[in-house]
């Protein structure tokens, strides 16, 4: 499978993941020592999340849905992918009610197409 | 060399790039197709690094000093090292006077000890 292919088949499984707002499923992507940092700027690592998604699916991003799209693919090489992903979030309520862009680095590990690291930062608008 | 100490040579030229104000330096590290996600979340590449960075030198970080420390790094193969690293920001003036911690995913490629990509997040306070 190509680079964008992979990418796009893990980046489904998050979407669909968030869309049933299932923090496990969410989590299931990542590889067990995979690294997290998410747009506040935090670190986090493992099972850590799919708890952490679960407790926002219920919380902040309740009735949230978000849609993916990768914009790049590459080998940096024969085992590992980088792409960047655009995330579109919409969510009812909470701290980013309304319409919201996200850029993610997703770094992947082609033998076992799972995750070993993302890290998400918010568009700025303007 | 460990992934530590590779990752921390790399930062310090960083470090001494940004704290001379010297954009070329900046870029000089970065692999001529690296991406590189900035903190308002917009996507750079290759040379861009270098000239974008100059620019920034010159306006809203002008005398602004940085300091980075590397929290982690590990191999995902024997090629390929993914390190985080907060950067402590000290502008005098700009959107970010004061200081400002971020922290940044760095992936750096073992042959060449160059960095193939850095994403970089604001880190939020409270």
């Amino acid at each position: 499978m190509d680079p964008e292919s992979i990418a796009e088949a893990v980046m489904k499984r998050l979407e669909d993941a968030w869309n049933a707002a299932d923090g496990a499923a969410f989590g299931a992507p990542f590889a067990p020592d995979a690294d997290f940092v998410a747009i506040r700027g935090d670190l986090h690592s493992g099972e850590a999340i799919a708890a952490g998604h679960q407790q926002i699916f219920e919380t902040i991003y309740a009735g949230s849905t978000i849609s993916y799209t990768v914009l790049q693919a590459r080998e940096l090489d024969d085992r590992v992918i980088l792409a960047h992903v655009r995330g579109t979030l919409n969510a009812p309520t909470g701290p980013l009610a309304g319409e919201t862009d996200a850029l993610a680095s997703v770094i992947l590990v082609r033998d076992e197409h799972r995750i070993a690291a993302l890290h998400n930062t918010l568009v700025a608008s303007g």
